[in-house]
């Protein structure tokens, strides 16, 4: 089974493959949607959804995993955030994909077992819970994999 | 030139094609797309797209109008509905249907002449601007209409 976690962003847009084994997750692809930024937003987020289409085409994710929306102190910036994550729900449900969504504590707590850890120690755990053979450069790829993994691990316990 | 008004909303979404021909508007067709609540969202925003999709191949319209992103008292509401949106406009823009924004204050200036109408004065006028030959049972459905006007308005002057 294959779970595709993504941290929804328009100007980076975090994507992880993962695959799920005999009770054992394997990393198959990591990275980051970049779009340019003088671009208009409804070519944006084209790109984005035709990189996930191109994503899901290639490695069949029978899961998709999400973040559930947190509403920042930036309105405008969590609309077009929301915007984004519109446009990837509607997406994987007209291709089959199944959408998990998942809270920020509920992420925090399966890759940290602590609700409030920090960024810094999200990312520090996580290349201690799945092999990553590549470099990462941005913190959405890092969220995307921790998102894919909590995913993984709550379908654990039905 | 045909262009599709919507009001983005997943309890109901408001819809409107209208027609320009000789500086002239005519009203195509305009109607609410409802989803059943008891579905979960994404299967919400999988109907108000497939109901688009079907919408935009009948009526090829060339430009899509939309309101503007405003933020309300109700923030879950206010991020459910910029999910649709965002979901409406990558599907317009993967079928090169032109995004048009309209601000809630330009949509009431182009239907009233006030930029802070009342929506009862919106209704109101809205039947006085374009002959409508049917019933209309949501409010959603004159904002969809309001919306295809202004953008149809604003093109006139380029």
């Amino acid at each position: 089974m294959r779970v595709l976690g993504i941290d929804p962003g328009y100007d980076r847009c975090g994507v992880a493959i993962l695959e799920k084994e005999g009770g054992k997750e394997s990393l198959v692809f990591s990275g980051c949607i970049t779009t340019d930024r003088s671009t208009p937003f409804e070519e944006r987020l084209g790109v984005i959804t035709k990189e996930l289409v191109h994503l899901i085409e290639i490695h069949e994710p029978t899961i998709c995993a999400l973040e559930q929306l947190f509403f920042t102190t930036n309105k405008k910036t969590a609309m077009r955030v929301a915007e984004v994550r519109g446009a990837i729900v509607a997406m994987m449900y007209e291709r089959g994909v199944t959408i998990r969504e998942c809270g920020p504590g509920q992420v925090k707590v399966a890759i940290t077992g602590d609700g409030r850890a920090t960024k810094r120690q999200m990312i520090l755990m996580v290349p201690k819970l799945i092999s990553i053979n590549h470099d990462i450069r941005y913190d959405d790829e890092y969220d995307a994999i921790a998102i894919a993994l909590t995913a993984s691990a709550y379908m654990r316990t039905p």
